[in-house]
């Protein structure tokens, strides 16, 4: 007889799923509590969504997440933030080469200017696509569109990642003029150029700006407006409100077009939350080792999630308006660089605390997409046994060992980026987009479109409008020439011209749509045209300013050229259509009238005569 | 006058998406076509589903997928299998050790008996959990509740992927009897256990296993009903249908429980379809280069996407009938093992084909579930620059370089699994379960409330019914015990027995849920138990035998221990219930009676008692 073999002992009896804790039961080490199905449909919501907080992990692969999550939350543990969001993808984040073939490793230009602006570029260029062509950024149409916008890092702001939302430039190294002048000499303010990263966010103006590298600011613009300043006092003198510590911070109230914040707290990159060995070879045959807090880290009230807490708070301080929010934990890139896994997961953490805040408020608001990814993968890898490159054992917060590879570089050397799709997750309206492969391009488009942006900026200054404080002027005195409606310009120009002669302004920042200008009317009795230009999208307006010796009325006259009435009179038929087009960007300003605010206002306030002409840059009326 | 800085050109007129195709135009290089959150609510299907089939790249994470996409598709393609499936998640991979404490680094044996069983393991470990007690398959749940069942793999048959389905061992190289007599003693046959790998296989008895690995069945069983055979003979002998080439696996017709089909077309694993040079230190200096078609390929008729569609034609033959697959890709792994980038590649494009295979078949029959993930990460890593350990360049299909990186393991050696979360994603009824992070032992969840199985194996087999052929014979007649419904049992044993003997008939593959003993009956006159016990669940059934001799006709009488009815007469109430008991498994072969199969009809055609009574294993009844 044969013995009765097979018998799958304890196998009949299957506990419940979730019945047991412990991972080594049947069923102990399962994620889903069986009610995914029924989540993830009630997860899928439709756009629009009012805001957009978009966190990204610098180099934070699917091997970093899970090297940070085995040790600070244990193998079967989760982040509460990175790990929450229901709806799951992976992307793409190749970059291009000059000559628009692939480049399979990318870094954090490239793939920064991929999702803020949907156009692939070439690593090390911010926003500008491969011929250099500047293209529009979340943040920039974000704010075009009327909407509040915040950019928070923990590295210095100019660094590539925050910096592709508020600058076009082809070197990511260009932060200030200095830079600038010698590295991206083209693109300097002195050549005509944008300017520096740091300039770039000056005339941007997002309402929310915090992070680190302050040291750029105590450069001096080398031209423009405030040649010989340094970029602090240029910031002064525009309007920002200048933070630099935690109370700084938690002393400020409100930010908006009129007083940005811009909080710079240290002079480089934050320093790191953790502290731990770097790799080295056979680094993981050494005893595995805990990561320490770093002693140099700053005040909690600066953490990547205090500061995201703040932004937001400032940010949805209007309940009317919406906003676009990007926030980055930057050095988890840096520290993974430098083979610094305590580096890395600290990072990473402080990361997560950031998801946890804006998901908080996205749950709390219930119309805000969030959207966590990375913009490329990097070197870190678990290991079993010790590699030949640089490793690391570290103790893990459940008491197990973790071996920890970088591979990709020599002692001493930077750890590579690596060219792996990475994971995008989302929560909220719009988020289903995240789901399958995509690219890091799309990213762009599910933000843009779960906020319904509308893309076309000319479009979005057209119904821009000037108004001068008096129709008629003597000569030699003194007029306000008040653009408004700008909406998707940052600067104006502004002159005064006749067929034989242009007579400039000057320069304006556009704040909430509206540009103010201040001239001295000529002395020559007769019909002056009054332009303003906006300076990004060359959307120009006009009106005719005349000059007259006191008492004389002079007949009014059909321009040729605007196809619209001018004349001495009040046009409150005109002024109302005005009122209706830029309502959406001055919403929040209507009852304040001032020298640089309340341009609503004045409008309705003011005789002076309105044109509301879009046309090609550059191109003058004649009086 | 300052110079109006800060135009955007062309930033303004933004193409509307997919206008472009060119991956340096804006949107040229989305993939999201923008109807993305419609079509993943109409892919959000609830289960059950009738069939599921599980798709494994042995190896493949992200950065794996990625290197091959790149090769073989360009950055900007994508897989019309790997990336096609609409719902993705991330899930973590870790093993354990056997104290229970986490092993962040895990292999293919713990990673396949994790969603294979639903319970984390120790490295190494089939279907076991850490104390060593089996723990339930989906193949053998699959079967259990009456489906079809198939198990496709590149790699010898009984190596970890497919083992787990199949197996339940302490260590996963213990293949064949060799092999387990020498490392797997306690569980060897000749000492009381499971028996090897390729042993348990063909007790399991799927319905299509195809795949490599046949060296090992030219072994001779130690023990068993087949000692000194040599595994193939018994194969035979337990009603396989054998098959060694792509001839031979396209001539067969139909794979049930009566002919399964066992097809192993190569000694050890299949050869890969592509080859190259493997990396090197400094490989990434050297000229890129092209991958090359390796003429040691099988037949296309055998490559993983044609044993994908075969197994399913076989699978999906009765339409009232579902199925239960797994497909692996093996060589993934074993390549980045090589550090043999063309290898790998070759082998995820054979995964894909296997995936398009099986993306095609469900879509068409419309309630299949399909999830695409793998085991475990690996090491290569696509970089920018030439790494310090082994590294290889490529020229991708779009003519550019790709440079990787093996950079755990020293030249020789064998690169690292590695420890990151990998991709999910899933098709059809059930697949909203993938989204997010979940654990690998939640895809046996998903899989198996998929198939809505029931995973307590001896209810399934608790309906099991015992029928004698005569219920009275005269002393030393032959007579035949059949028993039925033994769902979740793949070997049975019977005894015939009194208070004072047992006197065993054997053991009995149970195949579609009936076995069948002949036995002598005993020379004394009396009331003998026949039991018949389930070797997987030890359910036991039973019937009285009555040894008389001829012309004498016993009294009928009360069994007390059973508490049914025995006798002589036909007992058709109980016929009938249990045939309603075991409809559902028997459904296939209703019509068939004769030795080995049709138990069904023999049921309501014999005389015999029947008890269906559940006991515990080895509880003899008197008689």
């Amino acid at each position: 007889m044969v013995a009765a073999t097979g018998l799958i002992a304890g196998a009949s009896i299957l506990a419940p799923l979730g019945a047991y804790a412990a991972t080594d039961d049947h069923g102990g080490a399962a994620r889903n509590t069986g009610a995914k199905t029924a989540a993830i449909r009630e997860s899928i919501v439709d756009g629009p969504a009012k805001n957009v907080i978009l966190l990204i992990g610098d180099g934070m692969g699917d091997s970093e997440i899970t090297v940070a999550r085995n040790y600070a939350e244990g193998a079967a543990g989760a982040f509460a933030g990175i790990d929450a969001l229901p709806l799951t993808g992976q992307y793409t984040t190749y970059a291009l080469n000059k000559d628009g073939t692939p480049n399979y490793a990318s870094e954090s230009a490239s793939t920064a200017s991929g999702w803020s602006t949907g156009t692939k570029t070439n690593n090390g260029a911010l926003s500008v696509d491969i011929a250099g062509t500047p293209q529009s950024t979340l943040l920039e149409l974000a704010k075009a569109n009327g909407l509040r916008t915040g950019n928070v890092s923990t590295a210095e702001i100019q660094d590539a990642t925050p910096g592709a939302q508020i600058a076009h430039i082809s070197a990511r190294g260009c932060y200030g003029p200095v830079k600038t002048t010698a590295n991206c000499a083209s693109e300097a303010l002195e050549n005509g150029g944008l300017g520096s990263i740091s300039e770039q966010l000056l005339t941007l103006r997002p309402d929310v700006v915090l992070g680190g590298g302050s040291a750029t600011f105590n450069e001096r613009a080398v031209a423009g407006d405030w040649a010989g300043q340094t970029l602090f006092e240029q910031a002064t003198d525009r309007g920002y409100q200048l933070v630099n510590d935690a109370a700084g911070l938690a002393s400020v109230a409100a930010a908006d077009q009129s007083a940005p914040v811009l909080g710079l707290f240290t002079p480089g990159n934050f320093p790191t939350r953790w502290i731990g060995p770097d790799a080295t070879v056979g680094g993981a045959d050494l005893a595995p080792v805990s990561c320490t807090a770093n002693p140099a880290r700053l005040d909690t009230g600066l953490s990547l999630a205090s500061l995201t807490d703040k932004a937001i708070d400032l940010l949805s301080a209007d309940s009317k308006q919406g906003f676009f929010l990007q926030v980055e934990g930057a050095s988890i890139d840096k520290r993974d660089h430098a083979a610094d896994a305590c580096g890395q997961i600290g990072e990473t953490i402080d990361l997560d605390e950031a998801v946890q805040s804006a998901l908080a408020f996205a749950k709390a608001d219930g119309n805000t997409l969030v959207v966590v990814t990375a913009d490329h993968a990097h070197t870190s890898q678990i290991v079993g046994s010790t590699p030949p490159g640089l490793s690391v054992a570290l103790t893990t917060e459940e008491g197990s060992p973790m071996l920890v590879s970088y591979g990709t570089a020599e002692a001493g050397e930077s750890q590579q980026h690596t060219g792996s799709q990475v994971r995008i997750a989302g929560y909220g309206p719009g988020a289903a987009n995240v789901l399958g492969l995509t690219d890091q391009t799309d990213l762009f488009f599910t933000s843009s479109n779960a906020l319904a942006l509308n893309t076309d900026l000319r479009s979005l200054s057209a119904a821009a409008t000037l108004t001068l404080d008096k129709a008629t002027v003597t000569p030699g005195a003194d007029f306000t020439a008040t653009g408004a409606g700008l909406a998707a310009d940052w600067r104006a120009t502004s002159e005064v011209s006749t067929a034989a002669s242009v007579d400039p302004l000057g320069v304006a920042d556009v704040i909430d749509g509206q540009a103010v200008f201040t001239g001295t009317a000529p002395t020559a009795p007769g019909r002056y045209t009054v332009t303003l230009t906006g300076a990004q999208t060359g959307v120009s307006v006009s009106a005719t300013l005349t000059v007259a010796a006191a008492g004389v009325t002079p007949a009014p006259t059909v321009d040729p050229s605007a196809g619209a009435v001018s004349g001495a009179g009040p046009t409150k038929t005109v002024a109302a259509g005005v009122a209706s087009a830029i309502g959406g960007v001055l919403a929040a300003t209507g009852a304040q009238v001032g020298p640089l605010v309340g341009a609503a206002a004045l409008l309705l306030a003011a005789g002076g005569v309105l044109l509301a002409v879009r046309r090609r840059r550059n191109s003058l009326l004649q009086p």
